[in-house]
């Protein structure tokens, strides 16, 4: 049992905290800029509602970020009454925010300046990951801070893996949303046309989705994407901020990634259609629409 | 057992023939434009070598195709010497080729107007599911005549559907197309980001590849895009002849299909480097070129 601090109860953390108190058995203190939503969780699962992130990581082992990009992660880390100010040393810092692997680098830096620790840990499988606990966890930073963090972790993860040194986990992620925007669009389009072509959907990917052309998101959104629905997950504003992060880092290393970009402008269509909270394959709507 | 004739001996159809003599048990005659490729075909399986489609076709309660395009179809077909010349009254014509929606409803009124019935039936699973007897059977046509078909065609399939009416086993292909169009361009765009981004993308797909980003190509297809390895199945020809047949559907039927057209002038490009061989996975070949 460690003493844990976790900043930032969105629809993410709010649950993950959840499961560091009730599956990791930890003392926990909380964060969260909006102070009642810290205290209504401290009511919900027993713990401490901080006033301050400075507040909350004081004596703290292990504190969690989970907010909502790399300005609003540095304000609650080398910010006024950000968390690095009472970061005491050998403590480890894992940060689940999708942000740049520059952020990532500027914080593992600046622990270790203090003779703490970082680890960026950004995760994939969503808010029904968040709430079931089975998140993939995607980590960069030195093996033998990652091996003490890692049952904290597990708490929260059905997957935790070491990419790498400090930003490898935040590169990771951006592969993860690169493959998702190629396919979502192609699953898209192939749902389009067979709609224009008269053919029975559900059908069409009975057939097809043990073959070359299936995908995760063949298999758990095809459903949903031809009754035109699209409250299932992941929002469009937020994957236009993690391609926005795809693609500044893609200038950086000089990937070419023609087909994101195309997408990351499509999700740009389906905002001005009103859909910012749209899941992801709303990119069917925008085909769809006249 | 069934009178059966096989039309075209390529990489698909020759081993696909061989399970309908070996598997279904059938009397076997086979025609190729080459004819020593029916010849050895003949010896190898026991059979009959005809020399010319309606030679074949002459007599046949089931006669299968699987040519090039739909010229070729045509040729073996309504053309001077084709099958139809011979087309007994009942007799069941199953089309394997990867053809437009157009010329399957065009041989569908001419069998019917013969007194006979047409079946356009593309595959999916390559020429490893041709060889292995395991193929996608995508079909369309005339129920009552697909329940007398399936039994045959199941000597090489795994999954054989009723899509709907003539050409709809074609447009289903194209929805297949589709999908692994816009799936291998994102996939090929997260394989070169991580290499450009110094990650070691085993370790990558071990960790996202059982999430939002998984797919059918990722697993089976990352270790040797990684390598740079194209020789591993459907080539880039073949693939742009599809594509071909996708978007000038999609000219009629009114379907947007912006990433498609995008990766069909991408194969272009590959095709351009040399790659009309290489498998569709080579799209990450193009982004890694200098």
């Amino acid at each position: 049992m460690a003493k844990v601090a976790f900043i930032g109860l969105g629809v993410m953390g709010y649950p993950m905290a959840g499961h560091l108190k009730v599956k990791g058995g930890h003392a926990l203190t909380v964060y969260n800029r909006t102070f009642s939503k810290a205290e209504k969780w401290a009511v919900e699962f027993g713990g401490r509602a901080a006033s301050t992130p400075a507040e909350a990581a004081d004596g703290a082992d292990f504190i969690f970020s989970c907010v909502g990009n790399d300005d609003d992660l540095r304000s609650v880390t080398t910010g006024k009454d950000g968390a690095f100010e009472t970061l005491k040393s050998g403590a480890v810092f894992v940060d689940n925010t999708t942000a740049s692997a520059e952020v990532a680098r500027e914080l593992d830096a600046a622990a270790t300046a203090r003779g703490a620790h970082f680890i960026d840990a950004p995760v994939s499988g969503g808010q029904a990951g968040a709430e079931n606990g089975v998140l993939t966890v995607m980590c960069g930073g030195d093996p033998a801070v990652f091996e003490r963090a890692r049952p904290v972790i597990d708490a929260y993860a059905r997957m935790v893996g070491l990419m790498g040194p400090a930003g490898s986990g935040q590169l990771t992620k951006m592969v993860n949303q690169i493959c998702i925007a190629g396919l979502v669009q192609g699953l898209a389009e192939g749902i389009h046309f067979g709609k224009k072509a008269g053919l029975d959907i559900e059908k069409v990917i009975e057939v097809i989705s043990k073959g070359a052309a299936g995908s995760w998101q063949m298999e758990n959104r095809h459903k949903t994407m031809n009754a035109g629905k699209y409250d299932f997950g992941f929002a469009v504003d937020w994957m236009r901020k993690d391609l926005d992060i795809v693609l500044a880092e893609a200038r950086n290393n000089g990937a070419r990634l023609p087909a994101t970009a195309l997408v990351d402008q499509f999700y740009a269509e389906v905002q001005a259609m009103g859909g910012n909270r749209w899941d992801t394959s709303s990119l069917l709507a925008r085909l769809d629409s006249k």
